[in-house]
């Protein structure tokens, strides 16, 4: 980290990077989990000891963030503050308490030709990290991949560049009091952006890139990417309310989807309502949703707005829907409201304009709730329950890589495991094929 | 498949077929087992009934492979003789019988907030299959694909088009039959290489894309792919002999690994010799491997040489290795020899030299044998079996989608499941995240 490369030397740093990296990896691999709990606890009495430095160089960082005039909310993500800090550390306690899921055999068989066959977990090898603003990423992302027996190489935004660097100097002054290799957990010593260019194609050293921020940042490393990418793109998830529903469960449920938090992504952005129970159910909805924030804005198809017309608790909160609104991820106070045609064209709805991350359906009917668990092709399907369970904590992972919208690798939320594969193991006497 | 379409319309004559397939995919998930054994079982009667038009079909291809001078490997490949045609149909049999992976739930347990949470495994959705020349690939991967309920975009060699055209509709035949959507398996009717260009970046459309060719074609595919590859780089396999070894184990696994079969990604490539045994056993397996077939070369090192000099029984086979030998998958009746000092060095030489796909040690030592075991990088590790075992069907998976060189998704040999993902499912009654 100490040897700040020239621009022109990009490529040739990354290499060395991704190099070191590599043989990193291999040892990590091999560690046992007696060493890697020792190098994070390490890690945690480290960063306690220089809690008043880190929160320096973080000054550091706002100072010359507001010089440049970041806007609020990055300066806000931006900011480690005492709280932060402490949730930081515990978030790495947390971590250490975690089971190894390395070195875990599974499905050990004998085979008729008398091989024993099963299967080993094992690490991914070299995890590539590309964020922005938060600094408290940096040692989540590092505790992560040094528990699951991985290297890797974490690219922050430049505007936490010297909070990075200060809890990096923590990271390896534990690498190091465990015996684990130093270079297994590398924070670039360069803002230069030539160098995520090289990090997400350096197929030869790095095994997976896992990008967090922004929808526009994760589509252009997607789309550059060589390296497998595991992604979370956006959350626009539905309740449907089945003519079978439970008004209580209805109610309930929906403004726990859409009030509980407005930037999750898996805070409810459709209401779908069945044509049968519209009348009835709309209305109460529609108002205890406006009763639980007067904030809400309601954007409400043709049928949906004669329902709720005159409804003098929901004056100023309705308007009509667009096109649009049935593809948007709002992230704010703003739900849209469709009164649909049954199940069919509620999973039709959901699977065309859904951005397959969480959906709902509320029912005490047998047939459709199963039908509705089969063919909604979503990275969650829930009855009866609020979408905001999406999530590693709620699904009891432990701690949360990110969260997948990919079908690929890892679906949904994604623990410990989403840095691991499984390698086939063979255990023989002497057979060959015949 | 009947309107062949214009160079300049490949554009939008793909969106179209991708928008088919997607909409029939959503019909083949919810497919129950019964319905895609009798589709599967309707191709095979309309096949067989089917059998001389088709075999007049391949006729064409191979009257005009001969005319367009194809090479005699590609011609060999094209063939469907009458016994390719009994093993394929015999293929589908056995994949009409293999249990429906579709559909199963795992791991169903209860949180602390209440809701049950669990996984169910689904098909991926849309599979874009890209092959060369084989026209059993047609039927083997439309078969696959339908029992795990994914539709299908196959996209064969030019050189096969009447053949995969001919087996297209049978297949499709079988498709009506059963009342599922005939856009679940859709040959491409274009040969255009425009048409693999949008195959393999329609992320909307295509979730999965399985090459099956030359390591030049999976290549060019990962590399210009937008939607994920399950891909099949090269097997250079190694067998390390250790100071432990049993020498029967080790004569016969050897000649095995390396002569059973050339031209497969498992045969042995190198085989290395710990220093403390290669005095003595060295000669003996090099003997075997001559005896067991005189057309083999043996590429050695410096110390292996000298080991052999003089050594009546090689002579003419043996001569000097480059460093280029170490990386080199043969695929032919030659073997790399080495003679390395120790475990660590072994271990080291297979991570660096090998291509992480199957490689085995012969020992009798258990802390050697677990060492190797759970650090050497790749797909199958082996103790004591010939590397020819990494196989799908010697692994039990029923059928084999092919076998991956990625960590990502799926390692080593891929059956059924390979084309599936879980989806999380949550059964709620009327949860609420606090």
């Amino acid at each position: 980290m100490s040897n700040m490369p020239n621009t022109t030397d990009i490529q040739s740093y990354m290499q060395q990077v991704g190099k070191q990296a590599r043989a990193a990896s291999r040892l990590l691999a091999a560690a046992n989990t007696g060493d890697k709990n020792h190098a994070l606890m390490t890690i945690y009495k480290t960063l306690s000891a220089a809690k008043a430095d880190i929160l320096a160089a973080n000054k550091i960082d706002m100072d010359n963030g507001r010089n440049n005039n970041l806007d609020a909310a990055l300066l806000d993500r931006l900011a480690l503050t005492e709280d932060r800090f402490d949730g930081m550390l515990q978030g790495l306690k947390d971590v250490a308490a975690l089971p190894d899921p390395i070195g875990e055999v599974t499905d050990m068989t004998y085979r008729p030709s008398g091989i024993q066959l099963g299967k080993m977990r094992v690490p991914l090898g070299v995890v590539g990290m590309i964020y922005e603003s938060r600094p408290n990423v940096t040692l989540e992302a590092a505790s992560l991949a040094l528990k699951s027996g991985n290297a890797i190489i974490l690219r922050g935004g430049s505007e936490a560049f010297e909070s990075n660097q200060a809890i990096a100097k923590c990271i390896l002054q534990g690498l190091k009091d465990a015996g684990l290799p130093e270079h297994g957990v590398q924070v670039l010593a360069t803002t230069d952006r030539a160098a995520v260019g090289e990090l997400i194609t350096m197929t030869d050293y790095v095994d997976v890139i896992v990008p967090r921020g922004g929808k526009g940042l994760i589509e252009r490393i997607s789309r550059d990417a060589r390296v497998p990418v595991i992604k979370h793109l956006d959350g626009n998830c539905h309740t449907y309310i089945d003519s079978d529903a439970d008004l209580d469960i209805a109610v309930k449920v929906s403004v726990n989807a859409k009030t509980h938090r407005y930037g999750t992504c898996n805070t409810m952005e459709t209401l779908l309502v069945d044509t049968a129970v519209a009348n009835d159910m709309l209305p109460k909805i529609a108002e205890a949703i406006i009763e639980a924030d007067d904030a809400m804005q309601l954007r409400v198809d043709s049928t949906a707005k004669s329902i709720l017309a005159g409804n003098t608790k929901l004056d100023g909160h309705v308007s009509d829907a667009t096109d649009d609104d049935w593809d948007t991820e709002y992230l704010a106070p703003i739900l849209a409201i469709k009164v649909i045609d049954g199940l069919d064209a509620a999973i039709e709805h959901i699977n065309t304009h859904g951005s397959h991350h969480t959906d709902v359906i509320i029912t005490d009917n047998y047939t459709k709730s199963q039908r509705f668990i089969r063919e909604v092709d979503s990275a969650s399907v829930m009855i009866n329950a609020s979408s905001r369970f999406a999530d590693g904590f709620e699904y009891g992972l432990g701690a949360e890589i990110g969260i997948s919208t990919d079908k690929i690798h890892a679906r949904g939320p994604v623990g410990l495991n989403g840095l691991t594969s499984q390698k086939w193991i063979v255990y023989g006497h002497g057979e060959v094929r015949g």
